[in-house]
Formats: structure tokens, C-alpha cells, sequence
């Protein structure tokens, strides 16, 4: 290593602070956007979820002056809050993005926290987005140094939860064009300040996790650029986050080729509302319909050959709610063929779970177990009610690592969870400002337009 | 055990809600009393700070509406926001509370949340009372089964960082008579966010970690209240709390013997605004001045017998300001000989640390290391300018466990920080009222007599 460990939070500073748009590679810069784009339908998507309400709507009597957007409801708030809100909303799915290494969901709390620092600051899109791609570099960089060997660490964090604060706090800091010393105290307020462990998954407080890094990193650049002080070597100082967060890190993985190697580009987006073993077998009930004609009523039976994974997790035949639908893989058959679609209203408890139609056809649809899918794969047969027999196998599902989603798809996605919340209208015009952040002169006009 | 293991947040939630006055003997009740009041003083001490000045207007900006005091700050905001300033307050001078075995800050957070909680929905003193009581026990409880021998736990975390919160919420959850399952939600929230490692210490962040404690804890109340939901199992669970913040818990530290065994009996209160281990020369000093009358124009040497300890974080002359003064033992031998005091102001950079005559007694203070001596004692001998020899041995300073401060020294200490900032008069009235908060109606009256 080219770098001394006892300089690993001084190194990313520097980075941060030095680092300009013209140092990113241009498919750096698009997957920033991509990552950007995503995130923001992501959070128009979630931003009317009940659990959102039930959030915005508890906690609202103790939020400040109207600074920055609640994205699509209609309202202001201080940007601390309008942060939380916003990054809860895009993770209230789990729809958003995952690092195709570390258990890490980055877009989320960087997005919402220079969303909601644009609208009290005015910066410029391009600004904003070189900001928002840092941000999520080093918040992948450092969970990936925490929990991917070689680093030995605990499956028990909430890898967004520690690491979401870094990623805001670094993307508000260089907003603010804030000095190497006081993005060294920002960083460690942040730091200090991470939390979360996925004891909560499957409860509403699991996305508050990576809902807290936002408001966590605005805090901790709003008094570092004031001159609060914080250990300037929070990452592998004495008693510091990498003693705290894993048994051994991996400073490589942290520091390492800085503007050469980026984690970014290991960013992946969910193509499908639900768990990620089961888009392959959506893929499949697609691809049939769509090139062969295969629609619902002509279906006399599915049978399914699926991965490991896929039959520990999502075999689960009538799921009784929304929550017990994410995580079926029998519903999603059934949606793909009778609605040719696979999105967030698809696991509406009352109009799709509950949809006798749907329900039916599942007793249709058997899965088995063959260890030789990989998870992101799977072999669907599909028999007709004529006899006739249709096989589609998927080496790959969409939105793998090996088979990213196109922008074509980001846009789709982000059409479908957006126009049942805000309509075809906004949409559209939401879709044009996100694709066109970087040339926006005030980056605050992209979130007044989700209101 | 006489419980399963399986059971820990279920027990600990339950003994909460099911607690009432009745339950707690004389004993503890008058620790919890004397524990609030050391704390209210510690608050009003802090709340004109210049850190904590720049705290409050950092984040004002972002503050809601006025429901709760800004202890001696002229101001009110929302609870979340009050509750984090008065926190801060109380721990900036690292003059508050400290149970004898797990280095655990325990009253602020807890103090703080329900002071905010009391002005925006009316409780009894006497509700306060036991509900601050609960919060301290399982505070220190927590903070004892991660890092107190039988337990293996690590140095690095911030005792009141990550068991701050649970104090907090459960002594909200209490005052708004959660059922257990709530309370168990609250607990789950407030201990996913729970954060903070020691490299912090000796910056502005030190004193933010235990300060977050109390919104973390109000904010978890408030959302499990309103039926927002987490883990019920959080301490225990799989991937849960005592999973990553320890090796190996102390299970019966923790749960055991609730209602019978109280670790609140444990905490100690500082009689110094410095180091502990310069406590016991303190004292030898003030004592040989009352007891002999030996004033600083007499004195022609000071000899120090000292702890290890003492001798490896204090024995630093003539410091440069108040951070350095805060361990130098021969500054506050020159204070305690020349003023007769050891007071806050009495570190102040300008009016103290620089003051000519104290820095001149400094060089007449030798100290040399007597490994015989407890870090609690002291041995000093004064040689006069007439030759004459007094000798003065402590062997348990005051504030230490085993000769803990009486209720007459707590209102001494709780009148010298008091008086500087909010005068003779108030400061009368808050004594009152902070002994007597058990007999308040209105328990926010407390609070908005200290404005």
C-alpha cells in the first residue's frame, strides 16, 4: 500500500476535497447517474407508503422551518427532516440499490441528505451529482472494508446503517467546499454517530436505519463547517470505527486506488419489488409472454427448477400480505402472467394479494430444487392447456451483476413507481429533470418539481 | 437465572411498565433523587458554554416549535432539540455522574428526555422521579453487561453512546404508560441507533455522543407510541444488540434481579470539575486550609504523594488552558491553597488558568509516585515558610464510592456551577424545586424556572 494506516480518514478527505468532475471517468459519471436516477423514483415511489405516512406524521410536530422538499407530499420541512423522510421513503420497498459486494443499499441516505442541503444552499446540478458520487463511493468503499473478505466482520450490522452517514456527510462537506481539517472532523462526527443492526429487518425500523444516515451526515457537516471539533482519525485511530465495526479491515478495500478503482461501478438496481432470488423466475414469465404470446388463460401448469436460495427464501404458495407477497415466488409467477407487469402495486394486499385471480393461479405453479441454478437464474417450463410445452432459461436475471439494467430500464422502473404516486404528467417531467441533473444550474428545482 | 434467555428485552420491558414508587426502596429513591438533582445542576453549570453555544445555533436553524426549555438559554424549541442541548450542557464539563464499576455517564440522556417529554405533556414530579429512576437502572444495567468483568466487551465504545438511548426510552416509554409490546418496540428503535466509540474523547464530539442519547430515546418513544414497530427482541435476538456490542454479555447484570439489585445504588457524582484522580489532593488541601488554616502566603512547598494513575494523567504543570488545566494536578493545588475552591470558573482560561498567582504556586507543587497509594488517595505534606511540617492523608476522596458525597456537598456543587449563570435568586428556587421535584404537580415547572 502506497499509504501509511495511520492515514486512511486524512487520505479520504483529501480525496474528497481535491477531487473534481473531470477526474471521474465518463462510465464513472454515468452510473452516478444512473445511481441518482434510481434512488429518485425510488423516492417518489415509497414516498406514500402508509409506514412513510405513519413516520412524517409522528415525528412532523417536531420539525422546523420549511427548507427542503417531502418528495410528492406536498409539504416542507427542515432539511434534517425532510432528509430522513425522503431517504425512508426510497428504502420502504428495499426497491432501491445494492453494492454487488457488500450488503450496502448507498444511493439512499446521500441522495436524500444533498437533495435536502440544495434547497437551503442553492448548488449546481453538476456539483450536486460529482458530490453524490463520492458519497457513495466511499460509503460502498467503506462497507465493503468492514464485511467482505478479506476483511473479517459481522453479518449482525446494518451495513447501510454504519456506513449511510459517511456517504452523506462526505457528499454535504463537498458541497460546502469545506477544508481537509473540517472534513476530517465531519467525518468523525458521522462516524460516531453510526448505527443500526439487522435484528430490525423485517420491521418498519429497518429502513429508519438507513434512513438516519441522512439527517446523521447533514448534522455532522453543519457543525464541522462551524468549527465543531471531532477526532480527525475516527476511521483507525485509537479506539476509533474500524476497532469498533470489524475484527480486521480492509484498508485496501478504504483507501486504495482512490480515483483509479471505483466501487460505484459495482452498483446494481432492483428491477422487481421483491426478493432478489426471484427475478430471474420473473424474467422468464416475461420473456414467454411477451415473445411467445403467453398469456394467463392458456396456462395449464408451471413448473419451476430453482435455486437453493430461492427455494429457502421465496417458496411460500398464497401469501397472505403485502410483506409475505415480497417474498413469494408463486404470486409474482402469477402477476407476471395475468398482469404482465412485476411493480409495486403488484403486492397491494387488498387489490393484488387478495386478488382471486391471482390467487388461483398459483396452485398452478410447483417449484423444485436443482442445485445446479445459480441464484440469479432459473429454468421455467410452462404447459398450455392445448398440451403444447414452452421452456425459457435465464443464465442471468436483469438487474445482476452480469446483466445490468439498461437506462431504458432504470426509466421504465422509475415510470411505473412514480405515476401511480404523482401521475403521467410530473412523471415525465420528473424523469427528464433526474436523467438531466447535471445540467440543471439550481439542483433545488429537481425536488420543488416532486412536490 | 431464573428466566430464559430468549426473554431478556421481554423481562426488562415488563419490569418498566409493571414498576411503581411503592416498588422502589427509600434507599434508591433517594439516590434517584439525588442523582436528578446532581444532574439539573450539572445542566445549568454547562448551558452557557461556548461549545455549547455553538451547538444550539448551529442546529437551531433546523429546531420546531417551542415546547421545551433550553436550560438557562432564554429559549425554548422542540423536545428533540431542547433535549439534546440540556444533555450536552450537563456532560460538557465532564462534571456529571459516573456509576463505580461501568463508565457510564447515566443521568444526562435520561434527565434530558424527560424534562423535554414533561413540558409537552404534563406529568407529576413524582411520575418524573420514577421514571428517571428506571431509565438510570437499565442504563447502567446495559452499559455494566457489555463491558464489567464476567462480561468481555471492548474499551472502545462510549458506555453513555450506546446505552444512553435505552435509558432515555424507557423513562419516556414509562411516563406515557406504554404496554409492553410498545415498550418493546421503543426499546428495539432507540437501540438500533445506538452509537459512539471513544476516539472522540478530548474533542466537542465527546460530549455529543451521550447528548444523542436523549432525542434517540425521546424520538423512540414517540414512534412506538404511534405503533411503529421493530424487533421486540433487540437485546437478545439474532443479530441483535448484545450481539455486536459484546464478546459475551453479563445476562444477570443485565436482567437479573430486577427490582431487588439496583446499580443506581452505585453512582458516584464528581466534587471537581477535573480529573478524578486529582479528587483526593483536592480534598487534602482544602481540608489542611479549613482544618489549620494554611492560606497560600504560608506555604513555602507542597509535597504529593500519588496514585499511578494520578501520576501518569495529571502530573502536568503550569497547562495552557482549560482542556490541559482539567488534568493538572499542581493547577488545582495552587486554586485550592490561593481561592480556597474547585470550581468550574475556577479552570476558566483567562481568570484562572492564566492568573499569575496561580501559575507562580505551581512551581512551589512537586508530586512523586507512591505505587501504596489507591487511585481514590493521597498522601501531602506542606512545609510552611516557618519551617513547620503539616501532613494530610486521604484515603477514600470524597465522590468516591466509599465515601460518597453528601446531600449537603451535592448543594454546594449544584450552587457553584448555578450561581454564575443564573444568579443567587433563581438558583435558590431551582435547589427547591429540584429537591422537591417529587412533590411537583407539574413537573415542567422545574424546567421553565431554570429559563
Amino acid at each position: 500500500m502506497a499509504y501509511a494506516e495511520s492515514e486512511i480518514t486524512a487520505r479520504l478527505a483529501d480525496y474528497v476535497v481535491s477531487a473534481r468532475t473531470a477526474d471521474l471517468p465518463d462510465k464513472v459519471r454515468h452510473e452516478a447517474l444512473r445511481s441518482f436516477f434510481n434512488i429518485v423514483g425510488c423516492t417518489i415511489g415509497g414516498a406514500r407508503h402508509e409506514i412513510v405516512d405513519l413516520a412524517d406524521k409522528t415525528l412532523a410536530p417536531f420539525a422546523g422551518p420549511q427548507q427542503a422538499t417531502l418528495f410528492a407530499r406536498g409539504r416542507k420541512a427542515d432539511i434534517m427532516h425532510a432528509a430522513l423522510i425522503n431517504c425512508f421513503a426510497s428504502s420502504i420497498y428495499s426497491f432501491d440499490d445494492t453494492h454487488a459486494q457488500a450488503v450496502v443499499h448507498p444511493s439512499g441516505p446521500v441522495a436524500a441528505a444533498v437533495l435536502a442541503f440544495a434547497e437551503m444552499r442553492p448548488v449546481s446540478g453538476s456539483d450536486l451529482l460529482i458530490a453524490f458520487a463520492l458519497g457513495v463511493e466511499l460509503e460502498c468503499r467503506l462497507c465493503k472494508a468492514v464485511s467482505v473478505a478479506p476483511a473479517v466482520g459481522s453479518m449482525a450490522w446494518s451495513g447501510t446503517g454504519i456506513s449511510g452517514g459517511l456517504g452523506a456527510v462526505v457528499a454535504v462537506g463537498k458541497l460546502m467546499n469545506l477544508d481537509v481539517e473540517r472534513m476530517r472532523w465531519a467525518i468523525g462526527i458521522a462516524l460516531s454517530q453510526a448505527a443500526g443492526f439487522r435484528a430490525m429487518h423485517g420491521t418498519m425500523q429497518a429502513s429508519m436505519m438507513p434512513a438516519q444516515g441522512a439527517p446523521v451526515g447533514l448534522r455532522a457537516a453543519v457543525l464541522a463547517e462551524r468549527g465543531f471539533t471531532a477526532s480527525s482519525v475516527a476511521l483507525e485511530g485509537k479506539y476509533g470505527f474500524l476497532t469498533v465495526f470489524c475484527e480486521k479491515p480492509d484498508l485496501d478495500a478504504l483507501a486504495g486506488g482512490l480515483g483509479s478503482r471505483f466501487e460505484l461501478l459495482r452498483n446494481t438496481y432492483k428491477p422487481y419489488p421483491c426478493g432478489i432470488v426471484i427475478h430471474p423466475i420473473i424474467d422468464a414469465c416475461l420473456q414467454l409472454r411477451r415473445e411467445k404470446g403467453i398469456t394467463a388463460d392458456r396456462i395449464a401448469r408451471v413448473d419451476i427448477q430453482a435455486s437453493p436460495g430461492t427455494m429457502a427464501l421465496c417458496n411460500n404458495r398464497n401469501p397472505k400480505d403485502e410483506l409475505q407477497a415480497h417474498v413469494s415466488l408463486h404470486h409474482w409467477v402469477a402477476v407476471a402472467f395475468i398482469r404482465g407487469t412485476a411493480r409495486i402495486q403488484d403486492m397491494d394486499t387488498e387489490t393484488a394479494v387478495k386478488d382471486p385471480a391471482l390467487m388461483a393461479f398459483q396452485s398452478k405453479v410447483e417449484a423444485v430444487l436443482n442445485p445446479a441454478i445459480a441464484a440469479d437464474g432459473t429454468e421455467l417450463t410452462v404447459t398450455l392447456t392445448d398440451g403444447s410445452v414452452h421452456v425459457c432459461k435465464i443464465e442471468h436475471g436483469i438487474g445482476s451483476a452480469a446483466n445490468p439494467m439498461s437506462d431504458a430500464d432504470l426509466e421504465r422502473k422509475f415510470v411505473d413507481m412514480s405515476e401511480p404516486v404523482i401521475g403521467a404528467v410530473r412523471t415525465r417531467e420528473l424523469v427528464a429533470k433526474s436523467w438531466g441533473i447535471a445540467s440543471l444550474i439550481d439542483a433545488g428545482e429537481l425536488s420543488r418539481a416532486s412536490a
